[in-house]
């Protein structure tokens, strides 16, 4: 169950970072397929190197090379016309997002790792990926500019090591799971929708954070 | 008596990735507090990395995610009056390089490793984290741009070292590491305040580091 | 045999490093050597930290640390005359590229991976310190913004890997692995020299690649 969302979030994360190769870098085609592999693998690379679960899954499991290579290929082929809904490449970060949240977080809890760290590392799955597509195209990272991106992750790899911890999901399993990254999901998305953005430093009267003339 | 040196630096390290958040990329409270908690524990993340000791002590060792995330919201909060210093953002950081220097030279030393090879793990533990931090907010790293950084970490790494090599450490203990830390301090801090810099190669008359009009 | 290779690939990435600090961001001598030592072992040490092989070759053997620095500081005193031919950078990025290709592969199919798992990580090995490079003097990297370059590595990587499990390499050696550097090698340069690029996403119809404005 875990291994098909996280074959979900590796699809959506590829499939946003061709989308971002297309549009803010306009890269060819290797460029394209080779960044939404990256996009994809990223997060679960930089979890199975601080578990040290080395050599990482995506080199013993081939499936997960074989769907960001796919996912790219496709956003490649259809960019133009899933660039026209100039809001998908924001939801399928979101959904990669909220996927990763929680598969990261349950398999740091599954090899022992406590709670608070289990959370910590759902959360560094969920933002990794997408903050080495956004330094290898020289952007600054969302979660940096973004206010409601790591707290979403954080809310939702907690709900799933709490549902880990108190066996709700030995009895729910895959609603448990989803429900925790719907959770997540929803918040990232309203928080998109509705502009919100977490606090200023007191006094800071600057227009905004630094890429916000660079998305253009 | 290691590890207090340690969370000093991480404290230093996260008060001055705070403000580098809120003065060179003008972030919101989660950014402020996801740089100073980046830039704080990323020399010792690659240091544990390297070292192949995963996962790495941050995961292990609560407390210095809780030094870091206290002293980001810290800064977070005292941004301006800290700001009033305009260097003390430099000052911070020199506090940060010279501790992690010695404490990382010490911990390679301690596993084992040869003398060099703790030196060096010394210095990138020292510079490892200030470098992530520079690229995630779109600076050239200082390491590259300023002469008088990497040398001081590894003469402070270098010190710490024939310390331990030699058992002064076992006499003098705290004061030995502090003296090396100390003399890092002051060679980084001497080079800043005099603008001292490494020589550039033959016949190089243009103007500076490619750096130099962004900080602005 | 192996061994040679990699470090004259080390060697060529030490060089291309170097002018590139030079060039593109201006720094002085300990930027120069610094960014020199992180092209040429980056590539190996990611390898490294992805096999679980830790700490990296690059620590245990101080060859490669000397042959890097040595190829920094070669640069930086004649990078005038290395720099009056315009295309020496990218020739020994080229070379360096073709060389960590098949060691690479090599040495992740000795560590047991198999012939697809050694291909990425030859290819990871032979894009990895250029692209650590680019990122640090804030370049889009040259895995993404030019069409063949993963692809050449890509290739000579499966030479390698083919040349093994044929057994062609027990009675080759060194003209296999030689013949399959220098196949990545040539389809590299030729590539460069009449500008083949990969197909664009259909449709469109903008100028270059992000960085094109950039290196000046």
């Amino acid at each position: 169950m875990l291994l098909t969302l996280d074959l979900a979030g590796t699809f959506a994360f590829a499939l946003n970072g061709a989308l971002t190769a297309v549009r803010v870098a306009h890269l060819d085609i290797v460029g394209v397929v080779t960044l939404a592999i990256i996009t994809a693998l990223g997060g679960g690379i930089i979890r199975d190197i601080l578990l040290g679960a080395l050599p990482p899954a995506t080199f013993v499991d081939w499936r997960f090379l074989a769907v960001a290579a796919t996912g790219g290929l496709i956003a490649f082929l259809f960019s133009r016309r899933l660039g026209r809904f100039t809001t998908s490449i924001d939801v399928l970060d979101a959904a990669g997002l909220s996927l990763f949240a929680v598969t990261g977080a349950s398999k740091a809890h599954e090899l022992g790792l406590g709670p608070v760290q289990a959370v910590i590392l759902g959360t560094v799955t969920a933002v990794g990926g997408g903050t080495v597509r956004d330094v290898l195209v020289r952007e600054v990272p969302t979660v940096l500019s973004s206010g409601l991106y790591a707290i979403p992750a954080m809310g939702g790899a907690a709900l799933a090591v709490a549902a880990t911890g108190t066996g709700v999901d030995q009895v729910l399993g895959a609603p448990a799971a989803l429900g925790a990254a719907g959770t997540c999901f929803v918040i990232r998305v309203l928080g998109m929708h509705f502009g919100l953005d977490a606090p200023k430093p007191p006094g800071a009267g600057r227009a905004g954070p630094a890429s916000s003339g660079d998305r253009g």
